[in-house]
């Protein structure tokens, strides 16, 4: 019995987010799969509690957030000392995990955002290969600078524990792998990938309609 | 004497953010303004500190954090019990924060992005009143559900006093209206904004050039 409910909906990596800090605090809580082709983030149970009709959405008894973001800094603050810790206390320490958190945004932002719109859409601006092939070096340029961070980093992506910035920047790697994305010319990426796809909250998580189809092949190019 | 540099840019909301929250939080600090014109944050000062060429850039002692968020939270953390509280200690009001926090992203990236780039690029799409008039309302839409939660809020966007929702949602209000949004559209916003523009950290940070040039009336119809 629990008064935590999430609804998520599988692939989404805003959600991944959430369930990633749900698991690594190690919080009971009730999820509630939603179905994006089915349009249930606009449904009577996600819009009561959240107007925008998008999920995650996460109800803790009288609390209610819906930013992941909001979320996972959420349960990090409510359950300081349950689970494992996401945010360092030790001040320098923090400083690194939560410059590379939210730095972790840029790889959507500037390097698929864009590009997978168009590909979602088949956009004619695609047809032009060049157009294509210069996206992909925007998304390569910067996988580059995070293939540069985990050289120097200790196993995560901020240092020698799982922390916030792995909760931001795991999903995005596996949702690039998911599309096609050829880990081996990154081979610190795929070294922190092949140890983070193990470990238990990562497994728990794992988008269900992942396990039984194929993905994309949109990015071998990158 | 300060051990801590902020490089950043006139008009930069995301500047504009880390700024608010060194005043609100007391931090002494050496600003050093650079150019976008001149393209100086590709220059070697900030370069040194941020391989990304973007500011904000933040160097604090040995601790170099540069964006935006990161050094919100950052701040906030490290001078805990000192100026302003911008994240509440209670844990359901720090929900209320968080959530409003993160959310205000969605005023920029869904009300404003795509307009934005077309606006300063003259897209031809906006040859079509059609189109222009759309965004607007998506614009618009955005900012009534703002104008929605400030119906119940007590003054600031999440309670009653200034947090790190403010820091978030005030800039970007601020540069609606210098884009030519009419607030009077907006009671609730107005007087919102009305009552933020008088503040001391509002006052020390606004933007130098917006001060003796005309902002544009791109957004008067929104």
């Amino acid at each position: 019995m629990t008064d935590s409910i999430l609804w998520w909906g599988s692939g989404s990596v805003p959600c991944w987010r959430a369930m990633l800090a749900l698991e690594e605090k190690r919080v009971k809580y009730d999820g509630r799969l939603i179905s994006f082709d089915k349009n249930e983030t606009k449904g009577p149970d996600v819009m009561k509690y959240n107007p925008r009709g998008e999920v995650p959405t996460f109800v803790d008894g009288d609390v209610v957030v819906n930013e992941s973001m909001a979320i996972c800094d959420y349960l990090e603050f409510k359950y300081n000392d349950q689970g494992n810790r996401l945010l360092p206390t030790d001040v320098k320490e923090r400083a690194v995990v939560l410059q590379r958190q939210y730095e972790a945004l840029n790889l959507f932002k500037k390097g698929l955002e864009q590009l997978i719109y168009e590909l979602m859409e088949d956009s004619p601006d695609l047809q032009d290969q060049e157009t294509l092939k210069a996206r992909l070096q925007v998304l390569s340029d910067e996988l580059k600078l995070w293939e540069g961070y985990l050289q120097t980093s200790e196993g995560y992506i901020a240092g020698q524990s799982f922390t916030m910035a792995d909760v931001m920047f795991f999903p995005l790697v596996a949702f690039l792998v998911r599309l096609g994305l050829q880990l081996k010319k990154y081979p610190n990426i795929n070294k922190y990938y092949e140890n983070l796809v193990t470990r238990p909250s990562v497994k728990a998580t794992w988008p269900p309609h992942w396990v039984d189809s194929v993905g994309k092949d949109w990015l071998k190019d990158a």
